[in-house]
């Protein structure tokens, strides 16, 4: 019996290690937004991080009550879809149609490698996030769509400017956020209306 | 009194999203370890979002109970203060000397940017970290030190061949994980005698 457990410990240890040298990948997909140098792009794994330590923070803002843990898992395992789907830009209408498609058969493959209730609850969990419906899964949209304000903000606009953003585009992108925390919605429209006076966003 | 409170709240909101943008510069720190693909190096912020990921996963297999919530924020901040005092490499025994110096230095910059309270929590987590004492931070180490351990097997020991590493060296930085997870140390005992194997670990 022992021996016999010993055997599954490993089997799942070696599930959960083949699971975390694959998601290595997320590392090279690259998102839209500049960090907030403007140096370079941000990628998928440098994303989730950001978002994993700002929920710890902002958790305080939020009107509902959130599960901390389940929105930090939530977040750094909410992009690993695009490991297989890659990135569709917030504002890429075309890509936006296949998006859904292309995410679901990507999470059977990646959630698949792992210990099945491992695998099992990453998929819930990133299911919950898509749907958008509980509390933790707005706290983790709210925490997806401020951080990269944040970046546009202190690299003054960058990628608003490169792609030709209206601010009405990030208006409707953050429809859900004053639902969600009132005074993040209106550090957003503070921001947003920043750079509209800059010239960074196109007003309507 | 309600005004005040909003007042309060907007003061560590304005805190907490300086701390944000600040720390997004630990994603141009760069670590000595290479991507699974080898292509390039890994920073900071991909490192602990791979940790705070397999923390989740792997805490089945650790000796002691852990606290998931405290590792996983141990983790995400466990190398911003090298922001300031840069990343000292695992083997170089001159930036050791100055290490510690420099790191607190770091920590009371960063950490004091936020609100007090969760400052001086951030502060705590990064000191028992370094205490490495507590079964909460020698998971994080196991963690941290079986991470550029996997990425080294995938990339085919790139960075222990670069830097001409014995395995008596990765021994000793690892010679607190047998107390920590017997079934993590086996694993890390097998990867390193098969890099020895194939002359991208010196043997002693």
């Amino acid at each position: 019996m022992e021996e016999k457990e010993t055997v599954t410990q490993r089997e799942r240890l070696e599930q959960q290690l083949r699971f975390i040298v694959e998601v290595d990948k997320v590392k090279n997909i690259f998102r839209q937004t500049y960090l907030a140098d403007g140096q370079r792009k941000e990628n998928d794994a440098e994303h989730s991080w950001h978002l994993a330590l700002s929920a710890v923070l902002l958790k305080e803002h939020m009107k509902e009550d959130v599960d901390l843990t389940k929105v930090m898992i939530m977040v750094l395992i909410h992009d690993l879809v695009e490991i297989d789907a890659g990135d569709t830009y917030a504002y890429d209408t075309a890509g936006a149609v296949t998006k859904r498609e292309r995410e679901v058969k990507a999470a059977d493959r990646i959630f698949g490698i792992l210990p099945e209730d491992q695998g099992t609850y990453f998929r819930q969990l990133w299911e919950e996030f898509e749907a958008y419906e509980t509390a933790d899964a707005k706290f983790a949209h709210l925490l997806d769509n401020f951080q990269p304000l944040l970046l546009n903000d202190a690299s003054d606009g960058k990628s608003w400017t490169e792609h030709g953003v209206h601010k009405s585009q990030v208006c409707k992108r953050n429809e859900r956020i004053p639902e969600t925390s009132e005074i993040v919605w209106e550090k957003m429209q503070e921001i947003m209306d920043r750079h509209v006076e800059r010239g960074h966003l196109k007003a309507d």
